[in-house]
């Protein structure tokens, strides 16, 4: 795993598509495959294939191309889905109760503790067989449950607030719906989905015919 | 405007950052920016700002910055937001509700026509005032109301289906929620919001510290 040291954010963006490509394989039953048909599948060319996946070691093997399942596991292990994560969503407006909801995290190892509002109307409400409970209650449910992942789903005037009190309770993973960008510490992780700017992107592509790929 | 054609992807992605937080200056009461203290707020390189606005045209002005609300306005036209756009949502679950109830599109020009489920329990109920329709109608509405942006938030192995009516039925726009890459003629446009690919990336990044940022 040494070669997995100071690799750049481009490539981390492209592992999780390589991981969802090789999970169909293996849906599909093929057992190994080549850069080349590879990359006509997902869409890479065959040396940002090769280029990629040396980063994290030797995989593939010249004349019998990639082990799907072992790269597959292989790709988990860097994805860090090697362990379940304990996750709390802050904020149960739409889109909080969509990933509340979004049973799909909990197959891959997501297991969601719980939710906080700050609304009494939603307070006590249940979703799937949660119960949201008190933003109050956040700074202690963090710590004595170690959680390590936390979604934030508030509107944008609220989510430095909840940022800060999910860092300052040693939340490392912030998984951020709020439309702004969050300040945080070296050693915690944001991630972005900017749902406005990825609907503007779309309309920018939409009134330009000329922009080159990446 | 001879400037916009062949502007990277990249760039494109980075434009609706701009226009976010030039929109929060003009609330505050900005008038006018230097790229270097728009670096600071933006988190780009002041060169970078330079460049990126440069592929535009000459927005700015040496020792006096940029004009916030006229930059605002160039950079709303280059992403296309001089008129409103038609959309509907295909797909009732989590997702799709979510986005329906999201009325902070609205306010930039997206207005949601109509929204399209296969699940007779869902056909029929509103969502704001709008009744979910039975997924049958869905190509002859699309020609009928000229819809441009069909947003497709039904499950993975039915998404590719959904986007050929959408293409069949003259829509130009297609905003992506499926965990699937779709296959599009070049003259429709895509733009992928891939949740499960968000959140791996963020575990990978909770299990590595020396990632090398862009």
């Amino acid at each position: 795993m040494d070669k997995k040291k100071n690799i750049s954010m481009a490539v981390i963006k492209r592992l999780p598509k390589y991981y969802r490509y090789l999970g169909q394989l293996m849906k599909n039953d093929v057992d190994r495959i080549s850069s080349k048909e590879l990359s006509e599948k997902i869409g890479f060319t065959a040396s940002q294939i090769r280029q990629d996946l040396n980063c994290f070691g030797d995989f593939g093997q010249q004349g019998y191309g990639y082990n799907v399942s072992e790269l597959h596991n292989q790709i988990g292990n860097i994805l860090g889905l090697t362990k379940p994560y304990k996750t709390v969503v802050v904020g149960a407006g739409n889109i909080g109760q969509a990933i509340s909801n979004y049973t799909r995290f909990e197959k891959t190892g997501f297991n969601l503790d719980a939710i906080f509002d700050i609304n009494p109307k939603l307070i006590g409400i249940r979703i799937r067989d949660i119960e949201i409970k008190d933003i109050d209650y956040l700074p202690n449910y963090l710590k004595e449950n170690h959680i390590e992942i936390g979604i934030i789903c508030v509107p944008a005037n609220s989510a430095q607030k909840v940022c800060d009190i999910l860092v300052k309770s040693g939340v490392k993973g912030i998984w951020n719906f709020a439309p702004v960008d969050l300040v945080i510490p070296d050693d915690v992780k944001v991630e972005n989905v900017h749902l406005s700017d990825s609907l503007l992107t779309l309309t920018c592509l939409l009134n330009d015919g000329d922009i080159d790929n990446e």
